[in-house]
């Protein structure tokens, strides 16, 4: 049977990196290196830096596998969300097949945690029941959201309160407005900016725990055009950005 | 100045331990333990083990304190918490005054991630602000949540979905009946069986990441007596427990 890691690298810093996900890289027989095109290839560089990190001098093969494009503006979002699983789901079923022979181990670095917004899970456990007979194993990894909250030295909830983590689409819907603590993640439309008329503060940060980090909190009022700038600012030097934010509202 | 480092060692397997969470264990000159007393003395026995790991031969000073019991049922909750972080901020400071000298370090080993429920941080960021010259540094760690996402193999929140980090008491007043996906912590009254009449799916696991391991997940309405009866058998044996479950409803 081949065996599947799933492996958390953790958000940004190398030294992020578990013992538990060491010694997973160390098991593999092949680190699989999604292919997305120019405009993410700095993520890809930081996961060789990290694969040279956990295991200098690794002889594993590295395999690069081009997943099927995410739809970001299906007309129907959750329709859209199923064709692209389906098509994941059979680039998965070849990937293996022709790269990972059948007793070997091979490995998912995913960025920062498998557990919030990781598509690979999801597709495996499907790739499993539709009849490939694969064992998985999923090792967790610092994320982005806990990289934000000690950057900024703060928990991410006040004392007894919930926290909760959610997307720039559904903060745009109004779902975040009678939250008192919550992180978004994958917002690339200023959601914050909806929070500008209340007591709100905003923790922000982006390229967390690489040299690059920026960083940036404060009431929204006051610092969202700051964060605008740095934002494009940042994305047009990188040609790409990873950030996301913790917003507080008065309870 | 004095440097406090808090230090999230992960939830329950030493192997969580991150490379810079080692690095900071190694830095430190005293590492302060929490004396809780009897009951909770499983938690310190997987502390040491953790610092023996981290540091294997460490000579660094380990200074046990007593903290104020936190209020388990003040009549008015949050003034119950405010007075015991009073006390906090006041034992933190006489801790420093006796056990640290002017120019070390010391760490608090925070089980899971600091972020989280935990209460050092808040603390320490009071005490800053009162006068008491620390820098303080914080080291995120694998939390119980990402630990019992990863023994289930299962992501937090469905695709595109958001979740929700909450406490027993406050699913006990209904907060979490309309949440898609959301997370338990500090949960000793059932709270889970709220949902038993509904098609919703629980995933459960106590002493996550530990040999003592349990992990129960299925429908609610199936699985929550097994649950209560493994429950209250561990605690009987181990004297206590931590346990956290997620629960995800349809949409």
């Amino acid at each position: 049977m081949r065996t599947i890691l799933i492996v958390g690298i953790g958000a940004g810093n190398p030294d992020f990196l578990t013992l538990q996900a060491i010694s997973a890289i160390r098991r593999a027989d092949v680190v699989f290196l999604p292919d997305k095109g120019e405009e993410k290839s700095g993520l890809n560089a930081l996961r060789l830096r990290i694969l040279d990190h956990a295991a200098p001098g690794n002889r594993c093969r590295t395999v690069a596998f081009r997943s099927p494009a995410r739809p970001a503006q299906a007309p129907v979002y959750q329709e859209g969300i199923a064709g692209w699983r389906e098509a994941l789901v059979a680039s998965y079923r070849q990937l293996f097949a022709a790269s990972l022979a059948e007793n070997e181990t091979g490995a998912f670095l995913v960025w920062g945690d498998p557990s919030l917004y990781d598509g690979t899970l999801a597709a495996l456990a499907e790739l499993q029941a539709s009849g490939m007979s694969i064992a998985i194993e999923t090792i967790p990894g610092i994320s982005a959201v806990q990289a934000l909250a000690a950057a900024h030295r703060i928990p991410l909830n006040r004392i007894g309160e919930p926290v909760t983590v959610t997307t720039g689409r559904r903060v745009a819907a109004g779902e975040a407005d009678r939250l008192s603590s919550f992180v978004v993640m994958l917002d690339s439309h200023a959601g914050w900016e909806r929070f500008a008329g209340e007591p709100a503060e905003i923790y922000w940060g982006a390229y967390l725990g690489t040299p690059d980090e920026l960083l940036v909190a404060g009431p929204v009022a006051e610092v969202k055009d700051e964060i605008a700038r740095l934002r494009s600012a940042a994305r047009a030097r990188h040609g790409w950005i990873m950030d996301t934010y913790l917003i507080r509202r008065p309870t």
